[in-house]
């Protein structure tokens, strides 16, 4: 093991992106990305399996916490509620950091592969929200139909504020997406 | 160019499927499926790219169908029933062949990068689903959220229909699933 380096993480982070949105994800190696962090490769490969994960590392984190959110809204909540739990706790996570949404979003527009990696990304959210709605007592398709429906509000409400210019609070846009879907699926 | 093989595209989809669930898709190859079909591998690249694009050809017949359904919708319906309208046609086209849909899915199932590519399929139609619906004049994020809204509909329903053991007609479990989602969407 190497000394241990302050927030190596984050820097490795930052530098990886940086890198990423100067000359593109392809072109990037990962001994650039510790060169820029003043790092050690070894030290990346501490954190990260490789470069695409350094884009995709909080995927798990971000699970847990919707699932976390969901689970303990209270018992008498619709499923669409403790979906929106869900998303308004994911919102205000995510939403600390826009500029760094922003040039994540920017390097995964840019290339197909990460958008695959992307929407595998949110249909694994919207499998494991399903299952936490069924250990709920929600039945199927109940479950996975709201669980889709959570996840269609979360993608476009978090297109809207990365590609926005005002600044909105990202939990009140999953609300307001929430109450749109709401409004269209009402009508007719 | 060799000679006319009659239905040479659907003898090349059926032995490719039959041996993709026999011996696994990365297994099988170009040489194989033609020898099955009775037919040269030349034919083969006459009718598809490569052994993925068997699995994914109807992908823009499909959505071209699905984007029809909507634009012909009539002027006076919701963005709501012109979406119910493309998942009928699309359902009235798919459900047909639930054992052709029954082994794609299978074969899909077992192979992750299928699965991806499977998952672009969807986030492709939701897309276009929401370019018809701005066509026809409505706005965003209205159009984006029914969009996905169908989509998650789609896919919900589709895997119920592939799963089900009875036999239920596919326009009408679109039917029964976007009707389920209205009422998830309404609780609470």
């Amino acid at each position: 093991m190497g000394r241990w380096e302050p927030n190596a993480r984050g820097r490795l982070e930052q530098a990886a992106l940086e890198l990423y949105v100067e000359r593109g994800f392809e072109l990037t190696t990962v001994a650039e990305i510790a060169e820029r962090a003043g790092l050690t490769e070894r030290t990346f490969f501490r954190y990260f399996a490789d470069k695409r994960e350094v884009l995709f590392a909080g995927a798990g984190t971000l699970r847990e916490l919707m699932v976390g959110a969901l689970a303990g809204a209270p018992e008498s909540a619709a499923p669409i509620e403790a979906v929106a739990a869900a998303l308004e706790a994911a919102g205000a996570v995510l939403g600390e950091r826009r500029e760094h949404a922003r040039q994540r979003q920017a390097v995964i527009a840019a290339n197909p592969a990460l958008q695959e990696r992307e929407l595998i990304k949110l249909a694994s959210l919207a499998t494991a929200l399903a299952e936490a709605l069924r250990q709920r007592g929600v039945t199927e398709p109940a479950a996975s139909l709201t669980a889709e429906a959570g996840i269609a509000v979360f993608k476009i409400a978090f297109e809207r504020w990365v590609g926005g210019t005002s600044q909105p609070d990202l939990p009140q846009l999953m609300r307001e997406s929430l109450g749109e879907l709401r409004a269209v699926t009402a009508a007719g």
